[in-house]
């Protein structure tokens, strides 16, 4: 075991504070990373307060990471030390299941160890990224191939990129396809830019009349005001795919009748309660679908970080030392950030 | 204009009496059609009571219709006088639209013509199959191959039929797959059958355990009481697919975790208040789809008939005369029909 310095919380009511944590020497097939970078996600809140109640504590959040091999295990084979890497909201999966076979480890049946507080259906606790290094079994690795001065941008697509990126590809998203993205935070920003780069035409929905020309300079061809109802009757059964990145309950009514024959609204916000309940003769009418999506493959994440490497493709980020972690937690409960929080880790010194 | 006998309602609190109704003349791409059978769908109901508060009246119910050719227009190619027909849903559609052009009618951009109560966004009314004849565009017409003592239980094909194959084609049902009927009625009858003909592995849910022997003669290979938590609980995470046929308001969340990660939910009965809104962590843990499907277009009703005729499968029918229409919508209300009234077209006279 090796003594890690780390942020954390030590219970729900506790703000984020320095703790020290125990990393597992690296095995055969583990990499270990110093951390450079940990980009700031929505969840990494919710489980520090313990709002899924399932937290376990000290806990230590952070799954948009982006370091440098210092160590490896003699039987890894993909990565040696000085290699720029990421790691994003997985670090481990039972690798035997229908859904690891097909390199969907995100929806492993056994359940993924979540790299933050532990596997999802129960077990050991793991620690996150807002800590000096982190031990990772190679599976779970990511090759980083964007420029030195990108990597601090490139931390959030871990899991706000993949999480977007996904769902676009599942759904075929690319030239001659209207695509809608709702709401424009951590995800949304991402989700413009990955389905312009896809090559999609581009509808950003906010609730916000403010985010037109930001939208705009991101990569969508529209913005539309979602609670404008003449703009939005203007594009009815005109969309293939809507993806939400909107985690708060809404009407999901407005964007289905947006959506074509076929076509496919997918959530990646789970709300704290549930939506209003959709009208089913919107789905009928028009054989619709409401789907769920989460995170990506391991398979998948590299793939992502290739293509965003191909395509010039970061977060747009405000960078921060960890002691101002609390403070961004209450800006970002306010959607006060372009548009991901990055914590410098060198800062923990 | 033909004076043409026929049953309806004239107002939403009258039962359904005889009365006349004018047909026109055969135009040159029209099909003339003796009425020998017409099934008695729940739509009927609903329309005949202005349950959508859309009917216009007087209301002449009926789109489960089989008949014989009597006359045919100049330009007709496809049928002659003495051929064995159906008439479904629609009678007509726009023709141009890119729903049309892919031959899925039942999503007419431009709102196809219902059999009865006129075309979908309004225009004028129509009078359907509870009547001794009708006139249709022959791109309407559906060519029945099935046997001549068959011809009865042959009607519900044309709405049962189609609205429960048209989902399970959709969604690739087939050898391999496991898939979920909810609900034991006319339509789900018939998603029993069709599921099991094309190969795949049936589950029939029901809310009722006496339906369990009925269920497995019809083609299903388990039985699972829905309310039962412990039976339900055995099939978590099993069925590629699922078809609720059920229009009562019922949570669906209990299906959402029987579907495999890919896996649909597909609702083809809309209810009257809306369902308890679904989890959404349902759908986003196993990337699973909540869709809706409309019967289904001319060509596929072609196949479907083809298919049935092949496989020798028609609906279980009760058969009425058309002066008990009123007491079989009673019967229909409580569930007391297994699993289709059928009314004979010759008990008019």
């Amino acid at each position: 075991m090796t003594q890690t310095r780390a942020y954390g919380a030590t219970s729900a009511s506790e703000p984020l504070a320095p703790l020290n944590i125990e990393r597992r020497e690296p095995g055969p097939r583990d990499v270990k990373i110093d951390i450079l970078y940990c980009g700031v996600c929505h969840s990494d809140l919710h489980t520090a307060r313990n709002e899924w109640q399932n937290t376990l504590y000290p806990s230590v959040p952070g799954h948009e990471i982006v370091g440098t091999v210092t160590a490896v295990g003699a039987q890894v084979t993909q990565f040696k030390p000085g290699d720029t890497v990421g790691v994003g909201c997985m670090v481990d999966s039972c690798q035997h299941c229908a859904s690891c076979a097909e390199g969907e480890e995100q929806y492993c049946e056994n359940g993924f160890t979540g790299t933050y507080n532990g596997p999802m259906f129960g077990g050991e606790n793991t620690w996150g990224g807002y800590s000096e290094n982190i031990v990772v079994d190679e599976k779970f690795v990511l090759r980083v191939n964007h420029n030195a001065e990108q990597l601090a941008a490139v931390a959030p697509l871990l899991c706000a990129g993949i999480t977007t990126y996904s769902p676009l590809r599942h759904w075929n998203v690319g030239p001659g396809k209207k695509v809608g993205i709702v709401g424009l935070g951590g995800l949304g920003h991402m989700g413009v830019k990955l389905a312009h780069a896809m090559g999609a035409h581009v509808v950003l929905f906010t609730t916000s009349p403010g985010k037109q020309e930001d939208a705009k300079r991101l990569g969508a061809d529209e913005v539309v005001v979602s609670k404008d109802q003449a703009q939005m009757a203007q594009h009815t059964a005109s969309f293939d795919f809507i993806l939400s990145t909107v985690a708060a309950s809404h009407n999901l009514d407005p964007f289905l009748a947006l959506l074509k024959r076929d076509g496919t609204l997918c959530l990646v916000g789970a709300p704290e309660h549930p939506h209003p309940s959709p009208t089913v003769f919107n789905l009928i009418l028009k054989r619709r679908q409401i789907a769920g999506s989460l995170i990506g493959g391991i398979r998948e994440t590299q793939e992502m970080l290739d293509f965003c490497a191909k395509h010039g493709i970061v977060s747009d980020i405000e960078m921060i030392p960890i002691k101002d972690i609390n403070q961004a937690y209450e800006r970002m409960l306010k959607g006060d950030v372009k548009y991901r929080f990055v914590i410098d880790m060198a800062t923990l010194d």
